[in-house]
């Protein structure tokens, strides 16, 4: 058992406190879904190695009664296995292949194209010491561009990230959490990169009323409200503007992938229209 | 208990009595995943409202013990309620929606572009009595063009549908089966949208060496061969030509978002990477 039920957690921060990885801000939505207490020990990209004693260049890193444990995923199944009778993180073996599935979709979607919208706003809030670090290896990964250049026309692409979440939009209108009643490890991960996004975003993301806001302001209230750092931004109020996609669905489709066949009333209305004929007729 | 171990299901079936419909498919493997003999009602689109005495306009439908069941998603979980101790279909309240997002995300990404291209074979492959609903549905389906019209320049289009696929091919490197050591119904959704291929595809979808083939193989050979019925065409034979984009991508990123940090060997290479050094340096 954990002393005085608390885990040491190393941190990657911005100037504000606020965790900047979403691979961190996964590991803290599953230490409290453990129920356990952490211990933050602060910090940014510089002397990541230095301050875990050369046990790693990458965070989060736990320590729990002396044991080191690294690795977002390895702290997870760690913690299932050490904590059997504490609420589940990851409860069947068929969690994981999906849930890192749907995370990789999001990060392909949206986590990457929201990265060249927002670098300017990681490296200015990151601690100062942070900033020469950031700007150079983020230069490195978008080839060599500056990065006040990489976010030149942002505001012509976020309105086109939105549309593209519409996948996710239709899970959660079916589902009050991808866990299914209650918030799983997968949770964990897909609210980790909203909570990212709210660390880093200098202007809305998404539109004031998406109908992702209810999982994630569920998401971001969970254990205490561990997602209302004051150093995080308001995600949500970006405007349509002329000529820009819908920033979501506000008709997504009756017979979808997830409508049920109840009987001949549930789908007379699809078989009309697929044969041409008015509903009803 | 099923009488003699057998559940009636009603098929919708091709011409050569396999299969068209993924959502048959499902319920054809979860029925077999239950360890459940099949009685096969067969037919194709025409008729599925007579036959099932008014019950149902969609298929699968299954009759257990007198019991009527529509809809996969209701069977699946049905079977697993009704047979609690045989193999586990949907184990966790989290699978369900996590497998939907995958599937939605193989619908949008594959199965309706591949509709595109194979809808005059999945016409004329069709129960001769099913070619004037099948033709007149689709083309209406598809803002009335004619079948005929929508396969036009199916040769460019093959191959980017299959480059599409890699966040699947990430999932499935590293994971043998979506339910993890075994398959689960999540698994048989995704088969499912592979047999409807294989039901369909009058010139191959993927390359012979796709990385996907490993797990399709294995799935089309589960519970004794249930996909490889001799009406299915092989999905596997495309040939990448000059100007096309890779079928699959044969160097994956190695420091993807499944690769493990276990110490500082572990990530030194991707951070002289970032830092704009050789690895090693």
């Amino acid at each position: 058992m954990a002393a005085n039920n608390t885990v040491t957690l190393y941190d990657l921060q911005l100037a504000s406190g606020a965790t900047i990885s979403p691979f961190v801000w996964a590991t803290k939505l599953a230490i409290a879904h453990k129920g356990l207490d952490m211990e933050i020990v602060p910090g940014g990209f510089t002397g990541i190695e230095e301050r875990t004693g050369g046990k790693t260049q990458r965070l989060p890193a736990i320590v729990d009664d002396g044991e080191w444990i690294l690795d977002s995923w390895t702290i997870a199944e760690y913690l299932d296995e050490k904590y059997p009778d504490r609420p589940t993180l990851i409860g069947d073996p068929g969690i994981r292949p999906s849930a890192q599935m749907n995370e990789a979709w999001l990060w392909q979607t949206a986590v990457g194209p929201w990265m060249t919208c927002y670098l300017v706003a990681y490296r200015d809030r990151s601690v100062p010491e942070d900033h020469e670090y950031v700007t150079a290896t983020r230069e490195t990964m978008f080839g060599g561009r500056k990065l006040e250049d990489i976010i030149v026309g942002r505001e012509d692409r976020l309105p086109r990230i939105s549309a593209d979440l519409e996948l996710m939009r239709g899970v959660l209108r079916e589902n009050k959490w991808f866990g299914g009643d209650s918030p799983n490890y997968a949770d964990h991960r897909m609210l980790a990169c909203f909570l990212w996004l709210a660390s880093v975003c200098d202007t809305p993301a998404l539109a004031e009323d998406d109908p992702l806001r209810d999982w994630i302001d569920r998401g971001f209230d969970l254990y205490g409200g561990i997602g209302r750092h004051p150093g995080l931004s308001n995600i949500f109020g970006l405007k349509q503007r002329a000529g820009d996609p819908d920033l979501f669905n506000r008709n997504p489709m009756a017979n979808g992938l997830t409508s049920r066949n109840t009987g001949v009333k549930s789908t007379a209305g699809e078989t009309a229209r697929m044969k041409g004929q008015k509903a009803g007729a």
